[in-house]
């Protein structure tokens, strides 16, 4: 269906996007995959360019762009070229760590970080997960005991996107034991803090450009400054900031499978067997016909919640019901997208191959489906 | 997700259709089941009280109104009362009848149907499908042959949706058989016009208060007057109401399953199993929160579809991928709230099982689900 | 593939089943289900043919043939007539009914019930399942209570096959509230005792012949003699005859869905469209194939439980493991067939519609998928 | 459900198979995946020990053992180690290119190559493929032009298996371009034929230690003494054994689903998540019990196909049929099992990850799914 979301002014960007992917990210981004590291240079590009970082507040060095339709403008585009390594890491940086930078900080924090953040200059992460607990957050167990006018944090997390990376890291931490759900604190710990060890750099089936780490915290001397928040209320952050995060994903799984999906229409309709096109095959027909109906389903319920996150409206069981519906729809487009590709399907040298590998995560991270069916399951059961 | 497509006019009018089916639908409508017949007064009951026919132009005595959101209030309202046959047969009145009527008729035929029409007292019937041809209307049989000012007709239709009730029965017949698309014209054929006879009604799965018949044109003279549209524009006027039919189906479907969807939600709850109510279950929270997901997604694309259809700009393969897409999760959302209603679901008396039965067809009429990709898939091969 | 499972004596044993069918219960059917009622005067003529009952001793007037093989010929050829509801009628006696009567009977009991059974002239049911409760029989609320040499019975039971017909049923009761799954016990209760009152004959979805009723136990007392078993193991003997009875209806499920196939291989390859047969449209041929091909899947998992229970080997979470896939499937395969046959499948002049009506219930009773899976998973839990 | 397939020979097999893999092939698959080689040696010990190559005829070496289960027993077994690169290339000399070394080679040619093939000393492949034509073999382009005693090849082939390693190569020419189905002739082309090049070794999803190539032929001149069966058959060769290939492919399917299906269940025993194992959560346990029963439903049809096999009684369509479904269970298996290891399952590290994307080519190669069904139609269409 013909879209509605966009005025002229995103289309416009849209170009700026465009033009900077095609000069900045597609000629290195095989490059990056393969040394399984983005140069770093290329995000105070992107941030000059206003492909990232738009939302920082202009006092920062910013744009002040809170349109949410100016990240889906630069995603959908990223993806069309298939860069998702740099496509995911700038998300991260802009669904999941900016709104923690925005919302949490205090004025002499946003001071600190925010105009590196502008410039593309410094990149965080979120370390929320850890080896032993998955999406069981009260089960964490890195703690934070006080120690005058700091906190010392001993821990480990794990499955932390850009941990290599991160200048700085929102490290979620038990402050209280015996608090439950309130003795849960985050914070900033910096790049270069004692004790602060990166660990390996996970070897994933896809996305081999963008780092997913392990971290270690040993002993790492916290000061008081670097408290993200308030004590005890770093289960409510977390919590609070899911329904972007989550949109965020959502955004990654529909640009990536409409991008695979007019490739492979285009394959399709070139790619001749049997002396006519793939699209002479009524099979074939029907599954791209199936393809394209389900994109324009997600596209519309993606749309729309694209609008209620603008307007404040977006729940965390809207943004719970768009995670798990979409990223599982960009598994089963892309998988058959992969399918009517036949053999050169399985060729990592064919976008939907590497495509279907980057993917995978989408119905993973963020939350697993099963965790936002529970979502929604419970309201429904109340 | 929150639904921004009404107004307050539309919800104003929708306390007026609730309060006309809890009076004149509800009560008669375990009857009509029965009878297989609805009784004929309610209709002009239900167009005196706007619930159905409002697009009639004002001069032709109906409300002028083309705003399609209130076909959506309407027949959701009818829906949520789980008085189906009654709600199919104001949606082939006024998403299917009143179009052709509306828009191929000439003056003089407006004014001899259209105030019956606004007022109830007229039903119509569209007499399109035969028995040997299904889908292919090239393949059509039923022949009008010119006699001096009129047109004699023969052949037979079947799956004719009002056919024992209608008044007046649009026939699509062919008036030149060598001359391919453009050899097809329709004719408005009038109850007791010689040699018009009913066949059987048909003996259906679901829908039993709904009639559907055979129908038999033997040496029917039709006066030239009574000629629809233009000569051999027959398939072209046809094919241009598919997509107003389409969303229509869209609606019963969306309707449907909401209107069960909700029902089951309610049971779920308070329905005890092992001493707890049935959502304590993790595999009912889940496969609730799989339907509320999915309702959602339909709806978004289908409140979209309304709002392009309003602006004039629903295409063809839009309407067909949200008739196929649609109905096909009301046959799962319903058959999935049937299941969980255990043995209670195969009994009739509950309205998940008769729901069940009636929504069957929507895959079905107005073009089957193989019909709608081959739509789409031939778009896309070009 | 080409099937092993039956020697040359089941071959001959099919065409007396097969005979029987086109000779005493396809002229009849039709009226049988308008009537929603069968001829009582079928059973014996079905029992004397050895088309039913074959599994009594001799010595109590049956063939003592155990082998359920033959179970799988008569069942196939009874749906080969699309014989619905005289096909579950008979399982429900073969594979429920009359396994508690061999199993759990003693001497004088067997003398009672069995020539009777055998000749077809005795009628069972169980009443298991009560209004209130489902699938959670230890939830149940019908007592027995000791009074001298009988018990005295009370509490209701619905769903129950053949409820209106059977001479006699056997009925779960609780005998010790406080011992939990050692409370339940069985008693035979034998039409016309008093306070035995028949209830509603339930108005199903489908399977309109075979009755289904509720059934009231008001100060209902049994002798002592009409106990079945012993005393508070009835929990044990319903557990213990599960497999069996699900086993049955994987027969009926895959049956059903071999039959409605078969003739709709037929219908596409004769049926018409654009001037060829359905088959040449790759869809119906992918449609069929896929069927074809899950058909066969499902045959090959069923012709080796038989071959298991045969042996003794048919575990618990074999038969559950059968009982949902395959009744499972018999929905998809129906629902397909049904689909192919376009409007004409939404009528219920032909079989493939009524298949669908009646094959709903499979996966409900007998315990419902959701039963099938608690049961599989939490033997993989341990 | 407890299998029959094996006797006791055959388990007494399984164990000599499972201690070679974990003495000789567990230590160093990890660096043969990394190298993207496997390391020759292995092949004659393997040979040496009975876990391939067993069906050469004694005379030549081998043990002369044509039946089939022992084949899946190996398979089976190195499937459990998650050896799959080793396992594939071994199915591929066996379930493929030892079948047309035995069946179309003359005597002379026999002594040639079974020899070594018996002794692992020998690697075949098979260059069907082409990069223009796919699974349209009519579409071929390679020709062989007779010139004198010998043949004289041109053309290219892609994804072919072992095609590096490869010392003796079954290339599949057109010899007759004018003669169609008739016109295609096989060609023994060894190592070292000048003119015969291989390609890149193809960068794949999965299977890294596997090789797969490119070939060129250019100019290669074929002595008629490596002409495989008789000019003009190739193609009938081809058809015939591609039933034996594709029940190869259902083996591998079947073993890796099954290996990583019981790590999954280890694993959800074990992993705790909010204080229990995740076994305490319904939705796990469901789907274990779906994957348990489909697992189990696959392999009855795949035993069932195994007998039938070794009788001589497997059709192209009962092939067809295995193939596609289990090969398509194989996906949604392991791809399920992957996502209940959460972020664990992303992980290269994981067993399962690695098999997510070992198992995408199994849809593909040997024919692809919608080949199969295109198959299995046409026979329903006659």
């Amino acid at each position: 269906m013909e879209r509605t979301l966009f005025t002229e002014d995103h289309e416009a960007y849209r170009e700026t996007v465009r033009e900077f992917v095609a000069r900045e990210v597609t000629p290195r981004h095989d490059k990056w995959e393969e040394a399984r590291w983005i140069d770093r240079d290329v995000f105070p590009a992107a941030a000059a360019a206003g492909v990232y970082a738009l939302q920082v507040p202009e006092k920062y060095g910013g744009a002040g762009e809170s349109d949410y339709r100016y990240r889906v403008v630069s995603a959908e585009e990223i993806a069309r070229a298939h860069a998702t390594s740099f496509g995911v890491t700038t998300s991260l940086q802009d669904d999941l760590v900016l709104h923690y930078l925005l919302d949490l900080t205090n004025d002499e924090q946003k001071e600190r970080f925010l105009p590196g953040f502008a410039r593309g200059g410094t990149i965080g992460a979120l370390a929320m997960t850890e080896p032993g607990a998955g999406s069981d957050l009260r089960g964490m167990r890195t703690t934070a005991v006080r120690d005058g006018d700091s906190f010392v944090l001993n821990g480990s997390k794990t499955f932390i996107s850009s941990g290599i990376m991160a200048d700085v890291v929102i490290v979620a931490c038990k402050t209280d034991p015996d608090a439950g759900s309130k003795g849960i604190t985050l914070f900033l710990v910096e790049d270069g803090m004692d004790g602060f060890v990166r660990g390996r750099k996970l070897d994933k089936i896809g996305l081999p450009g963008q780092d997913t780490a392990e971290l270690f915290f040993e002993d790492v001397r916290v000061p008081r400054a670097n408290l993200l928040g308030e004590e005890g209320r770093g289960l409510h952050a977390l919590m609070s900031h899911l329904p972007r995060e989550r949109l965020g994903v959502s955004l990654q799984a529909i640009s990536a499978m409409t991008a695979v999906y007019e490739d492979t229409v285009a394959y399709c309709r070139t790619r001749e067997a049997y002396g006519e096109p793939l699209t002479a095959l009524q099979h074939v027909r029907f599954e791209l016909a199936e393809l394209a109906t389900e994109i324009d389903v997600a596209r519309a319920y993606f749309d729309a919640s694209v609008l209620a996150y603008n307007a404040g409206r977006l729940s965390d069981v809207d943004a719970a019901k768009g995670k798990w519906w979409i990223s599982e729809l960009a598994q089963k487009v892309i998988n058959t997208c992969l399918q009517l590709h036949g053999g050169f399907g399985y060729m990592r040298e064919y976008p939907v191959a590497r495509a279907w590998t980057d993917a995978r995560v989408q119905t993973i991270y963020g939350g697993t489906t099963a965790v936002m069916k529970e979502i929604i399951g419970r309201q429904l059961a109340r």
